[in-house]
């Protein structure tokens, strides 16, 4: 660690380095804790967060005030609002969590090396990690217990819409950190809701080991132009399915419908369609009655428009799309190089899926596809770290280093080596 | 993938864009490449590297000419240099690079989700390596056989003192790599010898997917200020090995003595030692002796100057330094956790070792302390790729997230989640 010397005010406007050195400090303690202690802390945040579910309305009812006052859209006002049944989830995640296996310490097999020692890898939390969150406060709640849970400290900066909400829920997390003889600064709240403090918190590489983003596109991409701390992101997901020749085109059609339409919204929804020209012809016109059905919007290649003659015309831009909406664009392939092709060119490396029932077909997909994800048989809907078993998710990670695709509590921790002889030495 | 588009020369004017593409064409091929072919093209290199061996001397004769006409220092032009020895080196590690299991295909255990989907995660490659280096033109072998054979595409930028060296590796690079059937352009070099070539090749985000840096730590910290591609880095190796109360003195005086004076260069080698007050007497007049036969200058604090009358006193700068010489730091503690604050306060995170028959003090050592490498009753110069049974080494990461440590071929590779369902569809 480089020297963590205070600073005068001047030189840190907004706090920053103050908190960055409690967190170093308190990360040190952390790393060390029982599980029993985190888990404790966790349970004791969940009955607090029930307890004073009156006090959190109320602060809450004074972010949606100024959240109205400012006309923020529906959209931001719902994702801003805490309700009992959003606080009776919160606690149900927390006691979730507390219940899970504390990943902290677990190691490796060992091998041992012809001198004698033993060489194994032990899993140890991240650090310090950064939270950059928009307007939902039950991000501050979520995001705090999984980084406690794997022992690291979090430094976390909510959106000034949220701020008396998150103040009211920072203050149960330093209550339940201090119940369980946890140091109070493992979880601290960044108090200025000035821009500039974001900007620095990506560069505090001394201080702040990760940073994960939580929000839109734009935010993302543009902490990511700045930082220097490593971030856990997640940028577009622009998913594919692709239909092949040797499908069963009825668990083809559930597949692609479930897709696109579980949830417009989310980054694992289906954004084009790939079909094999042998069973086009079988499966589009199929496809097109149950979309239209559900009001999907449809865009083609010129052979998808042959079958489909209601389908607006797709260009290179909606290739590129990610519509989170109900429309879908199609495309008519020759084969599975050509599907791949597609997905190399236009996916973001997120979720793609191939449907066939042959297994030569099924094989190359799943090794050739260069994606966090990739399903055989599956809508890409699945992106989402409890279908997978992670039993928690801060995020889904576009990365390609460490955390790729969901990110559960093994996402926020990291192996160490641990050697073990007895008195053997290098080059005797 | 962004979309690749090609530019007028006025943008790219070192050609990085182009080289860029074609490996990221590349890399799509050596991500479904048969091991057996990555392993041909390895031992064709090596083969070659045998027969080309007058060429190879011949050009690396003329880097050595200018070399000296240019004045550089005797250990530049030692790295600098190629030799029958030093090629038959290179073909041997190429042949063992060749013989080891293909890292890339490897799929973790399957769990079975209650739906009955099968999730697993499969070892790929990361894409494109970008190494950056300098003077020694083996780098331009070893860390293309490591690359190729985890299935990446590499970007190479030597240093312009080796650029005939280069120039004639990189030939029989790319002959190896088509005798094997693989795609020439996974391995690359980049023309130009300028500069500013190297900060636009760190912010390619891209064309390039991890860039690794092998060089000294001024080359590596100004890359990291500017990189925005991510880097798998080494930095500072400030190694303390802490002898506890409870150690056994013989294997404490040896295992300092081997820390320290195996190799004085290697980032592994221990540049403080820390001893418990209570063994302090019987210790380090014994370990005095050694280093003053073997000439290595200590410095101490001052109860260690009681016991060590001729170590001038150290300071903070001592206790911060990373020598990579024959000089070393002492100091007296009272217990394990002084030892430990010492450590967080001045280490590096890279290696560090505790001596002690006790294993309470030894659980508490190993997973308290916090650096990539933590050690038993081993000296800290054992880290090493080759000593932890890794067969091969492209370098030692001081990161904490992704490879952290010796890193061998599975650094170069990263995971990404493999789910095989049969119709499975969510929320439904």
């Amino acid at each position: 660690m480089t020297t963590a010397s205070t600073s005068p005010a001047s030189r840190d406007p907004f706090g920053l380095k103050r908190l960055g050195i409690n967190a170093r400090d308190a990360a040190r303690h952390m790393l060390a804790a029982q599980g029993r202690a985190k888990a404790e802390a966790l349970r004791v945040m969940a009955d607090l967060v029930l307890e004073r579910t009156a006090t959190l309305l109320d602060e809450n009812a004074k972010d949606l005030e100024s959240a109205r006052r400012n006309a923020l859209s529906d959209a931001m006002i719902d994702r801003l609002t805490l309700s009992n049944r959003s606080l009776q989830a919160m606690a149900d995640g927390l006691r979730q969590i507390a219940a899970m296996p504390d990943p902290v310490g677990a190691t490796t097999e060992t091998t041992i090396r012809p001198n004698g020692m033993r060489v194994a890898r032990m899993r140890v939390p991240l650090g310090v990690i950064g939270i950059i969150y928009e307007s939902r406060p039950n991000v501050t709640i979520d995001a705090a217990a999984l980084c406690l849970k794997s022992g690291n400290a979090v430094i976390l900066r909510g959106g000034s819409e949220a701020r008396h909400s998150n103040h009211a829920l920072i203050a149960i997390i330093g209550d339940a950190l201090t119940a369980a003889g946890l140091p109070i600064d493992a979880a601290q709240m960044v108090g200025t809701t000035d821009r500039a403090a974001v900007g620095q918190m990506v560069t505090m590489n001394d201080y702040i080991d990760v940073i994960i983003p939580r929000g839109g596109k734009g935010l993302i991409a543009r902490l990511a132009a700045e930082a220097t701390v490593p971030m856990i992101k997640h940028l577009e997901g622009n998913c594919h399915v692709y239909i092949d020749a040797h499908a069963n085109l009825d668990k083809a059609h559930d597949i692609a419908v479930n897709a696109k339409t579980y949830r417009y919204g989310i980054c694992g929804a289906m954004e084009t369609l790939l079909v094999h020209a042998k069973v086009a012809s079988a499966i589009l016109p199929r496809l097109a009655a149950t979309f239209a059905a559900k009001g999907v919007a449809l865009r083609g290649c010129e052979r998808t428009r042959h079958l489909i003659p209601a389908a607006l015309p797709a260009t290179d831009a909606d290739w590129a799309t990610e519509y989170l909406a109900p429309i879908l664009a199609i495309r008519v392939v020759d084969d599975i190089d050509e599907a791949m092709d597609h997905i190399a060119r236009w996916g973001t490396q997120h979720t793609e899926s191939i449907v066939t029932e042959d297994l030569g077909a099924a094989t190359r997909f799943q090794r050739e596809v260069d994606a966090s994800s990739v399903y055989v048989n599956l809508p890409t809907c699945f992106a989402d770290g409890f279908e997978y078993g992670l039993g928690a998710e801060i995020g889904i990670s576009t990365n390609r280093l460490h955390a790729r695709g969901p990110v559960g509590l093994e996402g926020l921790t990291t192996l160490k080596w641990v050697l073990t002889g007895d008195g053997q030495l290098r080059g005797v």
